[in-house]
């Protein structure tokens, strides 16, 4: 849906004075398009099979991301994620997955609660030179992992640890490059 | 203390037929030490900060482990590893375990305890097309992330739901190529 490139309808580039306005609309439609589709696609991480006890913090994150670009995996905060993937193999999910991490033009991942896929994509993304923002939170009481915050580079990979209302700006510093 | 290369020491070289038997000796010490040298190099993942719940699970599979090459990571096997390693930073762990990932032929991961530390790692290998073992407990009713689950290929990325009395026979398979 996302990627449909608009192009000008042949019936309103001009041919008379008249149909002027009606091609500038076409223009900006056309323009709009293009620029939509130049926006940034997002991959977020959050845990699912080793807990959602964050999902609804995902949900929030998830929200404040979208007005910095298309965030692809949306799902990791549907509260009936499981549910709805029942019917879909781990190797469909893993390969379409790798496919949006590909693609993306930036990760950011809560690494509060331990997870394999979490970690797993981190790596993938990591190895792909992704920019990563990994955002933990002290509060609670969990330990991050040394190979996450040892990753850090202040450059391409940056880990906050933050409290909930330091989402916003943390996120408009690092969607400012 | 594995690296080190044996050297003939001068004073068996033969001089006499009957120093003949020394200088065999001391060629064999040699040759042994270089095979020591190209045995495989293995990199073991187990959960550190996420939960040491099966520290000493993975202590048994390590010493297995232990007849198909040198492990690397031994210490993650060390109860008192949080302590002995307090004062290393995340950085300096992190650029450590990477060369030695980097250097490894084979990684073999306790996959049990959901750890974003274990799935970078295995990220990580995995874009180093490292041949990878993932050993999941199916009885400790966690659920194993579909991307892990869904990395399996057959060939280099192998996933198995094990009981402890399986991991003879499983590492036997893994190392037989």
């Amino acid at each position: 849906m996302l990627e449909v490139v608009g192009s000008i309808p042949s019936q309103v580039i001009p041919k008379t004075t008249n149909s002027f306005l009606a091609w500038c609309s076409a223009l900006r439609g056309f323009w709009s398009s293009i620029t939509y589709k130049q926006m940034r696609k997002i991959y977020f991480c959050g845990s699912i099979r080793a807990g959602r006890q964050d999902v609804e913090l995902y949900g929030r994150i998830i929200e404040q991301l979208q007005a910095y670009g298309i965030v692809l995996t949306e799902h990791v905060a549907n509260k009936e994620i499981e549910l709805s993937e029942v019917n879909l193999d781990d190797k469909f999910i893993h390969d379409r997955d790798i496919e949006w991490l590909e693609n993306c033009d930036a990760v950011v991942a809560e690494v509060t609660q331990p997870s394999l896929g979490v970690g797993y994509e981190i790596g993938r993304a990591v190895a792909m030179k992704k920019r990563l923002l990994c955002l933990f939170r002290p509060a609670s009481g969990k330990k991050l992992s040394a190979m996450i915050g040892g990753a850090y580079d202040s450059q391409s990979f940056i880990v906050k640890h933050y409290a909930e209302l330091d989402v916003p700006q943390i996120l408009q510093e690092f969607f400012s490059y």
